[in-house]
């Protein structure tokens, strides 16, 4: 197998990175995929900086161990966390995550400067999206927002609905609603990769002239023109590729919130249970698993 | 220090467990109190029957490597799936779960026999307080609905509000305001630690005539009368006994989220941050931690 014919690694907690896997798949459907979600160790969201670089580089040890070319941190909290460490741990790998394309997805969007960024708890603690977005435009006004109910509501399948808008309109109505027109942010990033799910609801509730920036498709634009740099891209005809999905635990749970991600169906047959204390990027190639063709 | 004078252990995936420590105290001020929750690993009710037994042997060896003398599984989930394996692997200590005194209590409350549970996922999915009804109840008609969204509501503390009625009624009208008064339930059993936090948003949405079973106050109940049967209560004639707080990851969230469950401030300081990979059943006496005085 030649270095462009290997799969893009994406890895996440659980099953929000699917977002992420679903934005590639569109933008570069000739690129096998091999999703991993971390689902006996979520959410990392409320866990410590220190406990999220280590389980992080334990999780992308084992895609680099089935020879990925590419790594996408398809999560926000590991994104803001964890990226040093894995580009320490696995230098002979190209690692994106998906806050700086975000940052500068949103810094384009914004005419007034005013971004507001709705994230889970780690993520917003962290300020990961105002120190990318400060190195991007130093005069940018920033308001973030934890918003865990969202995360929640999303695996749920609760997209929409009175829960959904009156969860919405309680965390997003101090940040717009309540604001005159003069200190209203003009742009809004969904720094979890579960958020776009709810776009719609949060589109009716920030009301209209607020862009939405979701960083899933911004970061498979990243991710293709980080293949085509480095001339690693698929050269492959045939699509679409093949994906694998991977899970740490309950994969028949997997399987089901997957559905709400995907716009197509997953049986848990389709998701490989792997160990992580087992594998070690020197486990060599990778195991055979059922390719999912979408 | 006499078998008397050591503490109860309670044990839960994170702090809705301490709903539980809440009922002991008022229950039993004189007994001290050993709370460990392993946030580094919550949620345990999306992981499988298998991890979750795994993870809670781990978690009561740090306890009964601490001394205590009688094991609190305050965790619905622990409770439906780890039982056995904890009384496998520590037969010298007396465990009890919370569903057993859960389904003991609806069983006393309902009149018709008609009883609803509410749960996480994995319980729910597991049926023990369907099992654990039965068993008392053969004829019981038993109705399980898995509400997982409560459980981020009660840890982001929106406890009343449009965002918990509007879920409370998403939730609940199948099972009650739905149904005509000859197939309603009378008796809704809160199978999960943290929905006693929202009891009263409850309430309304199942209207009067529904009693509300708490298993943390049942729990409270079974454990005092097997101090009494193994004669191995407390004679400390001082109380409020001591509290202890242990988390395995994230102190500072554990101490702010642990503001909603008890009727008294925590600061991080009081949390003690311990690590479950180097703790033994073999590692002898308790380390000192601050203590809480309640």
């Amino acid at each position: 197998m030649t270095f462009h014919d290997r799969p893009i690694g994406i890895f996440d907690s659980g099953v929000g990175g699917l977002t992420v896997l679903r934005a590639l798949r569109e933008r570069l459907p000739t690129e096998q995929l091999l999703y991993l979600g971390d689902t006996a160790r979520l959410p990392y969201g409320t866990k410590s900086p220190e406990t999220i670089a280590r389980y992080a580089v334990q999780a992308a040890g084992l895609l680099v161990g089935r020879g990925i070319k590419l790594l996408v941190v398809a999560c926000n909290t590991a994104s803001a966390h964890a990226l040093d460490a894995l580009r320490d741990a696995y230098p002979q790998i190209e690692v994106t995550g998906v806050i700086e394309p975000g940052a500068e997805a949103a810094c384009a969007a914004s005419a007034s400067g005013r971004i507001a960024v709705i994230a889970t708890e780690s993520t917003a603690r962290a300020g990961a999206y105002e120190a990318a977005i400060r190195r991007i435009r130093g005069d940018a006004e920033i308001a973030t927002r934890a918003c865990s109910v969202f995360v929640a509501l999303a695996e749920e399948g609760w997209l929409d609905g009175p829960v959904a808008e009156a969860a919405a309109r309680r965390y997003l109505a101090p940040l717009f609603a309540d604001k005159d027109a003069g200190s209203r942010p003009d742009t809004l990033v969904l720094g979890c990769t579960h958020f776009p799910l709810l776009s719609p609801v949060l589109e009716t509730v920030v009301g209209p002239g607020v862009v939405l920036v979701d960083s899933a498709r911004t970061t498979a634009d990243r991710v293709a023109l980080m293949l085509d740099r480095a001339g690693v891209a698929s050269r492959n005809v045939h699509f679409p590729a093949e994906i694998r999905l991977l899970a740490t635990d309950a994969p028949d749970r997997f399987a089901r919130v997957a559905a709400n991600f995907l716009p197509f169906p997953i049986t848990p047959a389709m998701v490989e249970l792997v160990d992580l204390q087992q594998a070690s990027p020197a486990a060599g190639p990778a195991r055979p698993s059922r390719p999912l063709e979408v």
